[in-house]
């Protein structure tokens, strides 16, 4: 684990990060919840608050807490803490005020720093503060997909940000990046057992079989996606899993979540803006990402073809740092797999499910991730809303096959077993 | 109709009424909807204004909106005025800001009163300025009935005033007041032919014959209902409306709406409160009011009753004043009818149903009230969150049977005609 | 009452017209239920007999019930019976099969003929005996209007029967019928007290004051609901209750329930026909027979304008004979008001409420009508489903507003207060 | 593939067999549709025959259909084929009759025989032959669950049969066999390429790395199963999947679907009867199965866990034969693995996803599995409800992890890994 001091600098720095994203919000736009998937930006910066109170602060005997009302509003899903306030009425919770919860932030923080500067944590206090910033980054990027999509239920469409940089891109064709049969080790070795960091989905480390395959260079981009859609994908049963029909008429989805009827134009951070044809399509879910793959005659790639390409790169990419522009970006040319890391979270075709030998983390922190693993779906690589150095390969996002709120897209793989047999 | 110096002095009133009303809230508070039926305080701010906007100042040739966004955001119901933002997604618009809206007001509020300075309204603007200010103390009631829904949804129940007055009631017999069978005249002429303002659902005046009947001499009491409760009223399928028992198992409905389960305490717009039970019952819905009547071995009277009674009494009453608390207060002691005016809307038995020969006003204000006369039940009387000089006898409120969030209570009727068959 | 004989024989008529309906239905059809609001045709036939087992048998001490589950599967909605089972699941249960509740029909019927045989009933069980038989009268309506509604969601669209005549009709002009304001009496006497029969629900007979209007001839035909279709009034919100324009967006409503949507041919007990421009038209809905008025600068009757324009007429009209083809027909030439008993229930204005002064039946019969006076609108005059001789000027049928699957139609009226002011 | 001869007899024995299952049935009894999930008998009976005709008989060009309506009724999914009725409402087809179904099944089998006698059938005729036998003898199972769940849903409880042998079982001790991390081949030789009959889901046989564990020698007992609900299991959120403990807190399940409250009788095919403390526990849902395991300080098998130790086992049990009963029976004593095929499909902690290099049936067959590859979970083994010698190791089976109304339970499985790491 870090030491005191990289811990400290570590926690100021993550603290700091959300206070910034969310200086462009009012307090009215910190305050709406836009679905039942997404919280307020306000819950956001008090839950991950909370998170250190609760799991670092108040594990001392005698603590008394900032607000005794906020285990109640501010626990998200940990049933062993005690009961919370249900997440689809989050946005109707007006006191405290935004201005309150920076308060509680300011008070939370001061108390974890004078802690973190008499250096009297233990070692299992500091292990949990090390998650809660991981905890914290994974907010950050929530905070900006839900923001998001608050502002998009606008009708006017505003802009979280006015002066958000627009990179135009260009096209690059795409390569298929070949691999045998081989077996693999995937995911990493249980945290904090081990010293680096990683969540306990990712782990035990272990070998699987991973069959020939071949990996297409780039993501899918919006102008081989407006194809699909041009060739009529949208109204093609053939192309898509049964219940993914079902919900593309229901709903009646024709495009991704955050294009103009015109195919011309998209919703974006910096708000309405032209399409830019060479970047990685997003926003779109497991759905329309397996009906294109399967229009491209290609498949999605398991997450362990991905994870075994991906373990040999560097965790380079389009993440949300501060010249970001908050947008996925058209790739660069070059040779060989590119954009692995950021832009847009790649959907695999596996099912989110438990590692062979799979150990939640002890006590209440065991709820942080075993529970949902299933009917969700797994990502990879992280997206232009991930803070920078928060994935890594063996990192494993989640949702479920129908949500679009995310900065989801997708890359191509194909068998090779075609050849063989 | 009012001279010029009458109706902007009536104007400047209502208006700053309203902002003095949202002064307690934070922009957070302004932004919220807690249920479809109700709207955020901002949204009724900004209603109000574009009322005038739209339907005064908007009829001169060559008017520049102040922002041309807003006839869409910001219009109710007027279809024939344009489309609309859907009424649930009130909750959702966070730009403009609280503070954006109050610019607003204060923008239409210059144009209006240069436009009432220089006395340049025709008669028909003069008419719908004088139905704007009617109209906006209308929604001065609902901002505070949505927000106290509002807060109370809120686990932390917090007041919107914490200086509300508090006044102990004493207890005061019923007595009952009767009256034979006669041919009455209710409603009010039609306005704006009739000088004196009138909704257009209040006429034609015509004659009904009302038959022989009892009205109690105040509303039903808190205690009253109590034992209602305790001798298992809400248990008791005989009591109710078919479609209200089954509403009440399907809600688990067992107190009026914001009744704590110990039948001892309440929340109101000054928080948390011991019930006084001498006040009127109120957040009680048309199928409450109606199963009470019947336990009591009464029933509700019929608007037609309750106006001929009304008709000949002042409008006084405890009504949204300065010093009125925002709740419900006891009967003083007294002789005959008391109360009619003022605390509680009365529930009457008469759903709400156009009077013979009833007309919509012209235009698209033809949408204010005619369309909506459809399985609603008319209220009486006006409450303690009603602006005062705004009922009369004749003024018909009305909603839907389930509905609890305003201030509705009830008043005791009874048949004469047993006597004499 | 009728004397002993007068009431076996009518007992023995209407128990075996049920059988009579029923015959042409297979094990398969009277099973179904096609919506919450319908019930299986096996159901109406084994409820009516529960009706006279349960309320006349069942009533004398010792009685051997043929079934004790029975008294569960078929009591409709009386809560002080017992438990019940729930509505929407009736087509569900298959044992007892039809066969077996055509058994518990014989069973019953032989055994309330050895009780009349005997004429060993009480006076009330004689009451009871006669209601009862008028309460198998609108379950044979409801019978048909059930299938009618189930073999419609067939997408092969079959046939109830295959021998019943059609009628071509000829156009006939309307006429205006007017009448002054005045007072009236309405209603019926009291009856058991009376000895006319009437349901709880028509009585008190009391006093109205009808204003002055004038009633059309006849009730609106196809050709003159067609013209409405084909001006637009389906997209005209200036012509709907607000409900109502809601209601038919949401549904995507565009024609009378059973009309094809080339406005020419529609859905009958006799299978797919051509529509008779100048029958009545019907399966429409509240909403849609109130904006068709308002449309054609008209209103919707009250129920005491038609009651007392009706009560000087024999009951005499098509209702549902043995000749009688189980579908409106046009009206035949003539002088005055003609249709207004039989072909198709006409929507009134008023609101289904209690009379001044109503008091329901005693015991459990008194949730036979009582219960329901909330949300509904009353229909008056019966259909060409309505059994012969059941129905009377002082009737009162009563369904939701949206509720389309009965025999619905409407007759125009108008004020002629407008002359006079 | 089998010769003319075996085809022949093949097709015989599978379409006799459904008409005895439908035996025991009313009219009906083969109509009702109790919820979305479950057909009407009646329509897998036609269903099952339209298969033949519409995929074998209808090929060669002229064909004249027996009913040309039947295309749109008695397609369940095929897209390609043309549109169809919507599952939801297949109850609500009463004609045809159960009566002409049958004729329907009796014509087709007719064509087809004389199609078999004549031996014109061409190469794919043949396979989709086979294959349409496998087809209905999967519905034969659901005509079986689909009763039983109907028949439930009836608050008299009646018995599909009454004649149903009961066999009372002994308690058996659990063994765990082990397995060291291998690699293995799993999965069919694709059909019809490969002579063996398998469905496209469970090919191309492939190789999987299937680490070290141990699997329980039978499945879970109602005893072990009563021991987890008596020790809180339903109420204990550490227990459940997120979505699983949500469920079971929204439907109020507390025990398997057809289970009394007092957990010691259960409904089955032959009615209400005790619960047999020594056979599988079944009609549990995914989430019950999971949240069972990780009480019992276990986990469930991965499909090829299962598949790796069934491939040498005879495919022999207790399955819907003559004399089987249909109901789960207790293991019988012995060593090694039992009961892995009959008795109760057991739910595995594998998504239903394709296998590695997958292509499913070429044309309208191709919608057959592969579109439903989204947010099911597998089953393996078979049971008490599926026909004789229609599973085998490879065979895979899937529900939704709610799914309750298949005869499915579930098998322990451990992690060997904790010792070698």
């Amino acid at each position: 684990m870090d030491d005191a001091a990289d811990l400290a600098a570590r926690f100021n720095r993550v603290r700091a990060r959300s206070r910034a994203l969310a200086a462009p919000l009012s307090p009215e736009d910190a305050q709406v919840q836009s679905m039942d998937d997404c919280s307020p930006a306000k819950w956001h910066l008090a839950h991950t608050t909370w998170f250190f109170e609760r799991f670092v602060l108040a594990e001392r005997d005698g603590y008394t807490p900032f607000d005794s009302d906020f285990d109640f509003l501010f626990n998200s899903y940990y049933q062993s803490v005690g009961t919370m306030h249900a997440r689809p009425h989050r946005g109707l919770v007006t006191r405290p005020t935004l201005s309150r919860v920076l308060e509680y932030r300011d008070a939370i923080d001061a108390r974890m720093r004078e802690r973190l500067g008499r250096d009297d944590l233990d070692t299992h206090a500091r292990q949990v503060l090390l998650l809660g910033t991981h905890h914290e980054q994974q907010h950050q990027e929530l905070l900006l997909t839900d923001i998001k999509h608050a502002f998009w239920c606008n009708p006017l469409r505003p802009a979280y940000r006015d002066d958000l940089p627009v990179a135009a891109g260009r096209d690059t064709p795409v390569d298929w990046i070949e691999s045998g049969e081989r077996i693999v080790e995937v995911g990493a070795p249980a945290w904090p057992q081990a010293s680096a960091f990683a969540y306990d989905n990712e782990s035990p480390r272990h070998r699987v079989l991973v069959p020939a395959h071949a990996l297409a260079s780039r993501p899918v981009s919006n102008a081989e996606y407006r194809a699909f859609i041009e060739d009529g994908g949208y109204r093609n049963a053939a192309l898509w899993m049964s219940e993914g029909f079902s919900r593309i008429q229901r709903d009646g989805w024709a495009r991704p979540l955050y294009w103009d009827e015109d195919l011309q134009r998209e919703f974006t951070l910096g708000g309405m803006r032209d399409i830019d044809p060479h970047a990685p399509v997003c926003h779109i879910s497991y759905f329309e990402a397996d009906a294109y793959a399967r229009w491209a005659g290609a498949r999605l790639p398991t997450e362990f073809e991905w994870e075994s390409a991906a373990s040999g790169h560097a965790v380079e990419g389009h993440f949300a740092d501060d010249t970001g522009g908050l947008h996925p970006r058209a790739a660069t040319a070059g040779r060989g797999l590119r954009q692995l890391f950021g832009d847009v979270w790649e959907w695999t075709s596996s099912a989110y499910m438990p590692y062979p030998g799979f150990r939640p983390l002890p006590g209440s922190l065991g709820e942080y991730n075993g529970k949902f693993m299933c009917g969700q779906w797994v990502l990879r690589g992280g997206s232009c809303a991930t803070p920078p150095a928060h994935v890594r390969a063996s990192y494993r996002n989640f949702f479920y096959p129908p949500d679009r709120w995310q900065f989801s897209g997708l890359r191509l793989a194909r068998d090779l077993s075609d050849r063989t047999r």
